[in-house]
């Protein structure tokens, strides 16, 4: 017989999970709220079979739970019940501290895990086969995981095309919040800046000229609020790090601006240039 | 005989409009710096006629001086001289108030303007058919701008294809302060600060980690040195005001992490959802 997967939550990366899994011949149980979103993914073939009720999970020998993170942290207790107790679990939260910190002591074999992965869509329409082909996957172990366990998150996110990487929880909250949380804040005060612009020509204009520029650097500042808040929330104190890292850059661009420090100003640009290609390596550029 | 256009400065807005321009039936000479340049514009097709030397205008009946804001606001003494008197002359800089400071009076068919299009790509490779189709072509006329000549410049933008618009040059340039000048700093101030990351497996992580996300908001602040510091000296009192409004709404995001305060934290993000669309009614959306 098949092994059997369990996974929690069929948004983009539940439903995409759900895909990948059964292509890589696992049979996949899906558990989701809503029987409407139940019926919705069995007809889009997210999954093998699909319930409401978290009892379905038993026969999993691996459960991962793709929840909001506000779930993920504070997790139903029917669910917590269901879980198999020689199941693997996993999750693919984009923080790692709280998860550790609400899961370790709740079940023996649950290992930390995020893979980066993502569109703009979401919801049980938006998964996708082939998603995580080609992208990070990162565990976050510490002294409580089972290394077993973790090695069997290992094997399923190489097979399905993952590039496997682990560290400590604390330092893949500060990196996410540097290339992934900051951004959404630097973004939307973009977008807030410019919406705060009162003079009803220069607001028309600025939206006759707006270009892929502004479109790109506005993207992710216009994206899911739900999402940002569960970022600032739950990875509050590294996103107020790279909030005031953040805040330090800006006021060094600006203050070469305000002293017409050209030389200076051209200085940080050539700087930031040579920055992105680096910071850029591995990243799929959508966009170039 | 068919009217000749003259175009100085052969990159990507220069050669893109010498492309454009001959498949619209016109005579286009370019005049451009370096002997290597000339060869390569003939070689692409880019122009009818090139040369190095400024008296190769005198037939002119437009001259589009795509030149970079530098020159474009301290021109070639040889240059001003060769400009025919009865030609009609525009421009294509990002910035007009001091483009129109520069030009009044030297020129009686002077016609300050700027076509908002662009790639990444620049120099004499960049050129593209089509640049300009659909996109905004804006005026900025004063009380001393020729009626005729300002009639001239808009039938070629439409004939390229382009949306016309007409605004001060003061509102103008603060428009393209909010949605093109900001962005370039917001998004190197981003690169600035992860680049600031100083331990090392943080620093590896968020190369590891970086995703389309990082990739998109720091896409303009990793771009040409020379530009940003061009749209920052030549548009100084608009880009400080944007600076100043950015600055604000920055803070109001961060106080609300600071605070807990998670309800604001979403009616800010909310309302920054609402707003991109609003302002990305008219823009290519390379990236949605």
């Amino acid at each position: 017989m098949a092994a059997q997967a369990g996974v929690v939550g069929l948004g983009l990366i539940g439903g995409s999970l759900g895909l990948d899994l059964q292509s890589r011949g696992w049979r996949v149980q899906g558990l989701v709220h809503r029987q409407a979103t139940a019926e919705r993914a069995l007809a889009r073939g997210l999954v093998s079979a699909v319930s409401t009720d978290p009892a379905c999970l038993s026969g999993c020998d691996l459960v991962i739970l793709a929840l909001p993170i506000p779930l993920l942290l504070n997790p139903d207790p029917a669910l917590l019940e269901a879980l198999p107790r020689d199941a693997v679990i996993t999750d693919v939260g984009s923080v790692k501290k709280p998860v550790l910190e609400a899961w370790n002591g709740r079940h023996p074999r649950f290992v930390a895990s995020h893979p980066m992965a993502g569109t703009a869509a979401a919801g049980v329409e938006a998964g996708l086969a082939g998603l995580f082909q080609g992208r990070p996957w990162i565990a976050t172990p510490d002294a409580q995981t089972d290394p077993d366990a973790l090695a069997v998150v290992e094997a399923v996110a190489r097979d399905l095309g993952c590039h496997w990487l682990t560290s400590g929880a604390a330092q893949h909250d500060q990196a996410v919040a540097l290339i992934s949380h900051l951004p959404v804040l630097v973004s939307a005060a973009l977008l807030r800046a410019v919406g705060e612009e009162r003079d009803p020509e220069i607001r028309q204009l600025a939206i006759a000229l707006a270009s892929s520029g502004f479109a790109d650097t506005s993207r992710v500042g216009g994206g899911n609020p739900d999402l940002g808040v569960a970022m600032a929330s739950s990875n509050r104190e590294a996103v107020l790090k790279g909030l005031a890292a953040y805040r330090w850059s800006l006021e060094q661009l600006e203050e070469a601006v305000l002293r017409d420090n050209w030389p200076q100003l051209r200085q940080e640009l050539e700087r930031t240039q040579a920055l992105r290609p680096e910071f850029l390596r591995t990243a799929p550029e959508v966009n170039p």
